[in-house]
């Protein structure tokens, strides 16, 4: 029970500890591939006796996280947030998770996080927070990082996003190769940071053939959802001279988007080609499974906690704003324009 | 920062306090239907003046209560976490949460849960422990309830579950008034509760119009995923004298399962009928979108906390094994026998 926590444990001094490779501790850590129970057991005890103590409900003086997530915890919000947890875990810490929708009015108490006892710092997911309160978190010298920042963040305040506009160039860029030039967009929210790095991504894979965007192939949703991907792309595909490719802005409004593709007659991909954006488990799952951009969610997770961590032990930081890559996923909802489908 | 936390504080408290119904405090913690911001407020201010400090991260003396959820945080679980967790800090308490499959390997450290300060009690979804363990954590009159016990608990150890059976005799049910005969079955790993409940409901439907179930309709997956699904449904439509309908164990297979369908050439509804369980965001994301059995997973876990709060608070409880109903949705996936689809 006196065992004392060790905050700065790191995966490579429980894999020395434990006599086993890097990737092994890994692997316990992610939970993914398979490891032996006994191996995991290893792993397990290594890290208790170096004070990581994974699981985090072992006994530990260490104060916890709050972990911050507005949103319930569906795919994309409960991949990032299982993996944050896990992570914090792996450090002897305990997650305190606040999340759900009914979390969203409850932004400006964030600003009292620092009058707190017992709360170490903080991971805030897509927070829907002004960038003034972050701001103002940070000047009181808050531990903080933003995972998926909503809107563009000031220089000093720790963030893990996915490269968004990367990504949604590769989409495009493949949707280009496939010989599609009539692709309709349906973008996020416009307010998000996410949605409008997405829209720069496409509309510049476009300028690089010398294809300007056109009005009338652009849609937006205000959430993300199956339904209201459905609606956006029946107006795309209703359209006089509808497109060949649909570029949805998740995985979710993709299959949507399949389904307006049906409601038309169309089929995917001979027809019509939907890309998503996410590769969540929803990608998989659909028929045809979808052609998407991957976010390494669970990656950023673990670099959320790591550069928390560090913020916490007082260590310098010099990369704050970490962005991941968002590499595409091609499966079986993209085909070359007006041609059979390239699998069976 | 001085105020006194209030464990014990009630929807009905809150409204009052609010001078609004007892629905709308409702929908302010269930954040589904629209509330007026400034209502919205209103009874953020009510909880918080009563202690109840909806968000859960305003300053409480009260223990967090550990949520324990050894799966990644998607649909089903992540649902049901973040229900858990909202409802939790409308009762002032933190939610200090244990997710991902890491935290699998870490039940036999649940038992150290009592000698843990701080934590006040928990919330075990799923929980893979035995129930010798669960047994010996309420023996040392821990406040404990499970959610979805994956064995029979014993009489005295609160549980919260669906109606599993009641919920697949009714899907069968829909099936056999659609005129199908021979339905193949596609369970959920043997050892679970939740899987061997569904496969009675099931048979008992058949049983009540003079069928059997055969061996050569069933088959079982080790893990409710797409991937599995497809396999299993596409072992059963390959068969000399193929179902005309597949019951799978979730939504999830059941998305593998339409897969395998279009694999096989199958059209659904027109040519196979499929169904799932859960009515999970993903029931209404595949194409066509799924008739299942919806489990009432916000309910499940405000049920749960209400329950802890009663074990909490040394209140006596009476009904210690609730078990929520799970009513039957039909969409698209299912039509009569042989006909054309009843919809467009």
């Amino acid at each position: 029970m006196g065992r004392r926590p060790g905050a700065g444990v790191t995966i490579r001094a429980i894999a020395d500890e434990a006599g086993v490779s890097i990737a092994t501790v890994s692997r316990v850590i992610n939970g993914r591939a398979p490891v032996a129970p006994a191996t995991r057991e290893m792993v397990r005890q290594a890290a208790e006796r170096l004070g990581g103590a994974p699981g985090g409900i072992g006994p530990t003086a260490a104060h916890p996280v709050l972990v911050y997530c507005p949103y319930v915890l569906t795919d994309y919000f409960g991949t990032i947030v299982t993996s944050v947890v896990e992570t914090l875990a792996l450090h002897g810490r305990r997650a305190v998770v606040q999340a759900g929708e009914t979390a969203q009015g409850q932004t400006s108490t964030l600003l009292d996080l620092p009058g707190q006892p017992g709360i170490a710092g903080a991971v805030l997911v897509l927070p829907p927070s002004s960038t003034e309160d972050l701001q103002a978190l940070h000047a009181r010298r808050y531990p903080l990082v933003v995972i998926d920042p909503r809107v563009e963040l000031p220089e000093d305040v720790a963030s893990v996003s996915a490269a968004h506009a990367a990504g949604a160039r590769r989409i495009t860029g493949h949707l280009l190769s496939l010989g599609h030039r009539r692709i309709g967009f349906v973008g996020g929210p416009v307010d998000w940071q996410a949605s409008r790095s997405r829209f720069v991504g496409h509309a510049s894979a476009l300028a690089e053939i010398g294809l300007l965007t056109e009005p009338d192939l652009v849609r937006h949703v205000e959430e993300p959802t199956a339904e209201l991907g459905y609606r956006a792309a029946l107006s795309l595909l209703e359209q006089a001279e509808p497109p060949t490719a649909v570029v949805a802005f998740n995985d979710k409004t993709a299959a949507g988007a399949l389904r307006a593709a049906r409601h038309r007659g169309l089929r995917v991909p001979e027809d019509l080609s939907v890309t998503g954006f996410d590769d969540s488990e929803l990608s998989e799952s659909t028929t045809p499974m979808l052609t998407t951009a991957r976010q390494p969610l669970e990656e950023m997770g673990r670099m959320a906690v790591s550069l928390l961590m560090r913020l916490v032990a007082g260590h310098a930081v010099d990369t704050l704003h970490v962005e991941l890559a968002t590499p595409l996923v091609v499966r079986e909802s993209t085909a070359r324009v007006g041609r059979a489908p390239r699998t069976g």
